[in-house]
Formats: structure tokens, C-alpha cells, sequence
């Protein structure tokens, strides 16, 4: 039994590990760079030559590789670049701080140095609470505590100190030159492009939520044949609820990308700060499903619609899925890096229209109940989604925004980045010249429950075109 | 002029630095913690008794100090014991690496060390991805690739590497036990404090916000002598968006907090992990007030106050105020750790009240307005207002399950933490027996719109009682 229960604790932890490497191949191929990187470190002890020249100060690039080797290459360069300079900088003040104290005489030496090391080390340590200063530098001021210290230290006991403050620095260098360029060279997880994908994922988690929302909220309210619509709908509900606390990740994320020099699509001073404005919009958007997403509960949903309910149906299916496709696009746009496509602004516009036809519907139509208390989750909803497309609106704005920003290729308008999609369904018959003298096409609109599936054969129009 | 420049950038900084002071005063004793520990480790190369004993590696003392001295006590414990555990088992195993590569010759030995390396810090390096690892355990698997690779290299080297691994354990055990005292002796900060006295605060900003809610929503509704409490009130909105992106702080703190031994009130083993489950409760009742605030906004208030708000006022101001002095309430038990006070119950029951009286006010009101539109606002915000009980319910129930977790103290149901509060505004006379034969009480109730000053002084009753 023992052995059992030990062969199944196995699988189970294999199984683990097969997961989190599908999840994320690159994680396999970040412990891959790391053993590389320490392997050949590890020539400065095995290869006599570069032993020579080191010395024992070969474990500082051991040290150096094992510190600063991060997942993302900004976060390695980051670190690299705070070791390197924090280095630099506490070891010259080092060698001032021991000039000063070999001027004190035998006696005194100690009790300078000590004083020097209480002052630097508390005001050092005082300065990585500034929010400005923890973000960006904090490993820096790590490392001009702990090399400072240490030199000023060893310098009461080692008089060839400069030796060591060079053999060191040199360490250091090399081992962080290896560790950034396996980082950049071999397969690099780049935090700009991490951010860049997160930021789009979340817009199009919110995206699907809107497209799906309608369909699900108004399933009482259609007839059998939309029942696995539903089924498929399900899917959707809990994506947005990541996006929520997105706020950390996205936060360090931006830090580290600012580090990283040009790569991909994405310049070396690429508006990362402007991410983090869309990733804000992105959560206050997310706030406002959180509460339309508390309408979805099967409790809530009545059996048999309020008449409201069948009022306010098409057009808040309409904003819904429009604000949904306006995301959509924007999200696709931004990924490609693109300016943002026509059809997001067409999509927002409808979505705008079909707001209006919310409005509309609810300051015409009388409310035929008496009792409020039955029309309150439907109006909740209704009240809801007009402010969603206020938000969706923002967002895209900051979009426009950032592909200015980012000089973000512009696309000829007649190319659509997706397929083409139109609001109503429907198929374009081509205009044949050898059967009519007559120029014309011929738009046949089938419905409008779904605006994926148009084909657009001819020119684009909205009605019969005989001309 | 630049030398003015410099003088108020100087001022400006200087101005931070105060301000960061005088924010938390624990961030300058921690500054000057860091600072003694450190000097207390340059003993180790000043006083020469200790440093014939130690030799060299007490620059690991000086480095352990530097790296695992952090702002709390269970940060601290927390690297110093993965540093300890990590160093400690990589030792061991490194002893063992260099054994079998020994045994493959001299030629053999770089090669079989070298594969060593790759594979353990590869697969150390991939451990690190698993969430429970890289939450708990992410700085011992650092030191444990850190040390294994420094042991087995330096193995290849240094034939008496025993007596270093000895060194270097005794020093890091040394400056381990400095930072642990330090930080523990002298004005400690205990994460799992911090843990605890955030999650109450954040649950007391939601009280702040429900408490001012009601006058400010209403505020057009009133004459003009409530002005005054409409300005106060300004100041409640912006502390529950603090709350919106608490979790990862939260996250970490309980991380930390596990490690922490009993101090003040908390046990070894308080309920860290239940003050994550009160506190993602907390942030889904902030998302809701996210949502009611986008009803505060100015150009949303009409200034001719529709007739359901009028209808609607009095149950929402009530289920408003009392939902948050319910919250207030089981803070102000939870910070104290005590047992929810039983006013917390009653003012839990007093908003169910008011929402039923919210709902029939729903139910039995008719429309008037056939205008839709004009409701939906204050219909949307009656809905919220109704799911916010639930969320101070379900609050409510994590609060007391913690209290039965954490065995927190039961306080006598008489002794009320707070001044008695009734639902209705009014006074009893109290019985005069010479002036009437009968014996009976007289109760006038003045109004609805403020429980608060409600004076109870005779016996309890809801009408005049002749007897």
C-alpha cells in the first residue's frame, strides 16, 4: 500500500510538471538558459587560464549568474545593470571612505569605519521605501549596502584591496555580459511583449464576456434552438475575473520592459508607462462586468420574463455584442500593432446606436407593472451596459491614444485586419455583366442575430444599389 | 537662479523624506536596525579573536545580513530560514557530487561536475515556476543553486572545502541569528500585524463609504441645513479604492506571516490564510461601492429629485448607514479580537430590515413616470444597495468563522462596544406614578431619517402602552 500511495504521489507530481511546462514552454527552455549560463561560469574555475587570471573571485560570476538570471530579459537587465552599477558606486565610495579612515590612525580606523557603515547602511536602507526608488532600484541598493560594506570592511584587513575591488568588478561584469546575452539571444521572454499580450488578452477576456453576455442573460426570453449557444456561453464567464487582479503583474512588468532595448515590433522607448492607463481602463471596465456578471445568476433569472425584459432585449443584445466587437477589434488592432481599425469605431458607433435605442426604448415605453421590485434586475443590467459603453468608449480612446504614441503602422482602411464583419447578415450577390446591361448589386440582409458570418463579396452597401 | 534650483530640489526631497518619516515611523527604526546589524558583524573582522576563528568568510556574515534583514519579522524568518535550509542541503548534496566525481579521475571530474550543474540548477531553476515554490520557497531554491554550484566548483579547487562549507554555515548561521534577533527584539513589525490591521481597515474604509453614502446620494433630496454633513462626507469616497487592488499585499503578508512566532494576540498558528478569504470578500463588496460611486457623480444627480427616489430614500439611507456600521462593527471586534460584537448583528438585521422595506417600497409603489430613463439610476442603485447586504452578510459570516478559527475572546453580550442605537428616532417617558394611577409608557417617535440619537430611557416598545 505504502508504495502505491508513493507511486501515485509521483504521478500526480509529474503530472504537475507536465502541465506547468505545456503551459508555458518557455519555462522549460528559462531552466535550459540558467544551467547553460552556470555551466560555462563554471569554465572560470575548470579551465586553468581564465583560473589564473581570476583568481577565487571566479565565485562572484558564479554568484552574478545565479542573482541576476530572470525570467524576463528586462528583469535581467534590470538586475544587471542595479549589481553593476550599485557595485561600482559603493566600491569607489569604499575606497574614499578607507582613505579617510587610514588617515585616523591604528586606533581609530575601526570606530570610522564602523560609523560609516551604520550611516550609509541606515539611509541606504531608508531610501528603498520611496516608491520611485523600489520599483526601479531597490536590487541596486541592495547591492551598494552589501558591497560597500564589504569592501570598507575587508580594506581594514586586506591592504591589496584594489585587487580584489577589480577582480570582482570584472567577475561581475563578465558573469552578468553572459547571463544578458544568453537572456537576449537564446529564445528571450521579453517583459514589453508580455506586457504588450497581457494587456490585449485582457481586453479581449472582456471582450468575449460582452459578446457572450447578451445570449446568456436573455436565454429565458428564446426559443429551444439557441439552447446550445448557451451551453458553449458558459465558457466565457469566468475569463474576466483574472483581469481584475492584473494590477501587480502589469505594474512590474512595465519597470522591467523599460530596460530592454528594441526588439520585435517595439522600439526601445516604447510608451510602456501608457500600458498601464489601458490595463487601469481595462479593471474599471472589468468592475462594471463584475456587477453585471452578478445578474447571471440562475436565482435571479425569472422563469418567465418581465415584459420589460422582452423591451430592452434587442437592443441591450445589440450593445452588448457590438461593445463586445469593438473590443474585439481594438484588441486585434493593438496586437498587430496596428492603428486601431475602422471596424472597432463602426462596432462602438453601433454599440452607441443600439445605446441610444436602450435609451429610447426605456423613456417611451411605459412601465406597464406596478411592482418595481420585478423590473429592478432588468433595469440594473439595462443602466449597467449604457455605462459599459462609456467605458469602452475611454478605452478605446487610450488605444488611439497609444497607437499615436507608438506610431503604430496605419492600416489602408479598405484592409480589415479580421474578416470582414458587418452589422446584419447577410450575402452580396456580384454584379454579372453578362446578364443584365444594368450595374448593380444585389445586398440580401437575412437577420441580425450574428454579425460574423457576412461575406462580403462586392462593394460594401447597405441596401439594393441598382444603379 | 541655480543654485535656488538646487536649493528647492534639496528642500523638496528633504520634504519627502520627512513625509515618508512621518508616515510610518517604523521605516527609520527599521533604517537604523539595518544599520546596527550590520556594525555589530563588522566584529567579525574588527575584533581579532573572532576573525582568527572565522577567517575570511565573515564577509558571508556581513552578506547575510544585507540580503535576508527585511521590514518584517516574517520576511525576515522567512529568507533566513531558506537561506539557512537552502544552504544546508546544497551543501550536503554538493559534498556528495564531488565524492562521485572523484571517483571518475582527473580528466573525468570537470565533466561530471559540469553535468551536475546543469541538471540540478536547471531543474531547481524549473521548480521555481510551481506557484506554492515560488510563493514560500523561492529564495531557498535560489541559495540552494547558489551554494550547490559555489560547492561543487570551488570542490574541484579547493581540497579542504569541508572546513569552508563549516565557515560558511557557522557565519551565515551567525548573521542569520543577528538580523532574527534584531528584528524580532527590537520594535519588531510583525507582517502577520500588518496582515491583520489591513484587512480591518479595509473592511472599516467599505463601512466609511456605506456610512456617508446614504446623505451624499440623497443629498438634493434634503433642505439645506445637511449641506455641512455633504461636505464632511466628501472625504469617505476615495479611501475604498485602495481596497480595489489589495490582493497581492495581502497575498504576501500571510506568505510571510506563517513564519511568524507568537506575538501580541496571535498564536504560531493564527488563521493567516481565512484573513485572505475576509479579504477577497472585502474587495467583491469594493467592487460593488465601485459601482455605486458612478451614481455619485454630479452630472447623474438631477436636481429635481425623481418621485422614486423620494419613495426610495428613507429604506436606502437606512440600509446604507446600518450596512455600514454593521462593517464598522465587526472591525471594530475583529481589530480588537474579539468576538463580533452582537450591535454588529443588529445592525446587520436592521439593514435586512430596511431592505425588505426597500423591496415592498418596490413592490407596492407604482411608477408614476412613464419615463423609464428617469428611474433607472436610482432603481440600479437600489439593486446594488440590496446586493450589498449580502455581501456584508457573507462578510459577516467569514468574520465569524475566523473568530471561532482564531479562538478570539468572547465579550460579555451586555457591554456594548458602541452607544446603544434603535432603528426609530424618539423618546419614552418615562412612567410618573403620582401624577396617573395607571401604569404605562409613552413613546413618541420622531422620525426615520437618523438612527443615531435615539436616547433609550425607559423600557422598550414600539408604541403607547396603557396598561
Amino acid at each position: 500500500m505504502g508504495i502505491q500511495v508513493v507511486k501515485n504521489k509521483a504521478m500526480e507530481i509529474a503530472m504537475k510538471i507536465k502541465k506547468l511546462g505545456q503551459d508555458d514552454p518557455r519555462r522549460i527552455i528559462h531552466s535550459i538558459k540558467v544551467g547553460v549560463a552556470l555551466t560555462l561560469v563554471s569554465l572560470f574555475y575548470y579551465w586553468n587560464p581564465l583560473y589564473d587570471g581570476f583568481g577565487a573571485s571566479g565565485i562572484w560570476a558564479v554568484m552574478t549568474v545565479v542573482v541576476i538570471f530572470e525570467f524576463t530579459v528586462g528583469a535581467t537587465l534590470s538586475k544587471g545593470l542595479n549589481r553593476g552599477l550599485g557595485t561600482l558606486l559603493a566600491g569607489s565610495l569604499g575606497v574614499g571612505v578607507n582613505y579617510l579612515a587610514n588617515l585616523s590612525g591604528q586606533k581609530g580606523e575601526p570606530f570610522v569605519l564602523g560609523i560609516f557603515v551604520f550611516l550609509i547602511a541606515a539611509s541606504a536602507t531608508f531610501s528603498r521605501f520611496f516608491p520611485g526608488i523600489k520599483a526601479r532600484y531597490d536590487y541596486g541598493v541592495l547591492i551598494f549596502i552589501l558591497t560597500f560594506s564589504l569592501v570598507s570592511i575587508s580594506g581594514y584587513r586586506i591592504d591589496e584591496f584594489l585587487t580584489l575591488a577589480h577582480q570582482r568588478l570584472s567577475t561581475i561584469l563578465v558573469g552578468g555580459a553572459i547571463c544578458i546575452m544568453i537572456s537576449i539571444l537564446v529564445c528571450p521572454v521579453w517583459a514589453g511583449e508580455t506586457l504588450h499580450n497581457s494587456v490585449t488578452s485582457n481586453i479581449n477576456k472582456l471582450a468575449d464576456y460582452l459578446e457572450g453576455f447578451g445570449g446568456e442573460y436573455f436565454y429565458c426570453c428564446e426559443d429551444g434552438e439557441h439552447g446550445v449557444a448557451t451551453e458553449k456561453g458558459k465558457s466565457f464567464v469566468e475569463g474576466y475575473k483574472a483581469v481584475l487582479n492584473s494590477k501587480s503583474m502589469e505594474d512590474s512588468m512595465a519597470n522591467f520592459a523599460r530596460w530592454e532595448p528594441k526588439h520585435g515590433k517595439f522600439r526601445f522607448r516604447h510608451p510602456w508607462k501608457h500600458y498601464l492607463k489601458i490595463g487601469s481602463l481595462t479593471r474599471q471596465c472589468a468592475y462594471q462586468i463584475e456587477a453585471l456578471n452578478r445578474h447571471l445568476c440562475p436565482q435571479i433569472q425569472t422563469q418567465d420574463p418581465s415584459q420589460l425584459r422582452r423591451m430592452i432585449e434587442v437592443p441591450c443584445k445589440t450593445l452588448s455584442s457590438e461593445s463586445g466587437k469593438a473590443l474585439k477589434a481594438l484588441a486585434t488592432g493593438m496586437k498587430a500593432m496596428t492603428n486601431p481599425s475602422p471596424s472597432s469605431q463602426v462596432h462602438l458607433n453601433a454599440a452607441k446606436s443600439a445605446m441610444n435605442d436602450l435609451k429610447d426604448t426605456l423613456k417611451l415605453g411605459t412601465a406597464q407593472t406596478t411592482n418595481l421590485l420585478e423590473i429592478i434586475p432588468d433595469a440594473t443590467v439595462a443602466s449597467i451596459l449604457i455605462e459599459i459603453v462609456k467605458s469602452v468608449e475611454d478605452l478605446s480612446e487610450a488605444v488611439v491614444e497609444l497607437s499615436l504614441k507608438a506610431h503604430f503602422k496605419s492600416i489602408e482602411a479598405t484592409v480589415s485586419p479580421e474578416k470582414p464583419q458587418l452589422l446584419h447578415k447577410g450575402t452580396i450577390n456580384p454584379f454579372v455583366e453578362a446578364e443584365d446591361e444594368q450595374p448593380h448589386v444585389v445586398i440580401s440582409v437575412r437577420g441580425t442575430e450574428d454579425g460574423d458570418l457576412t461575406e462580403k463579396k462586392g462593394s460594401s452597401g447597405t441596401t439594393s444599389l441598382p444603379t
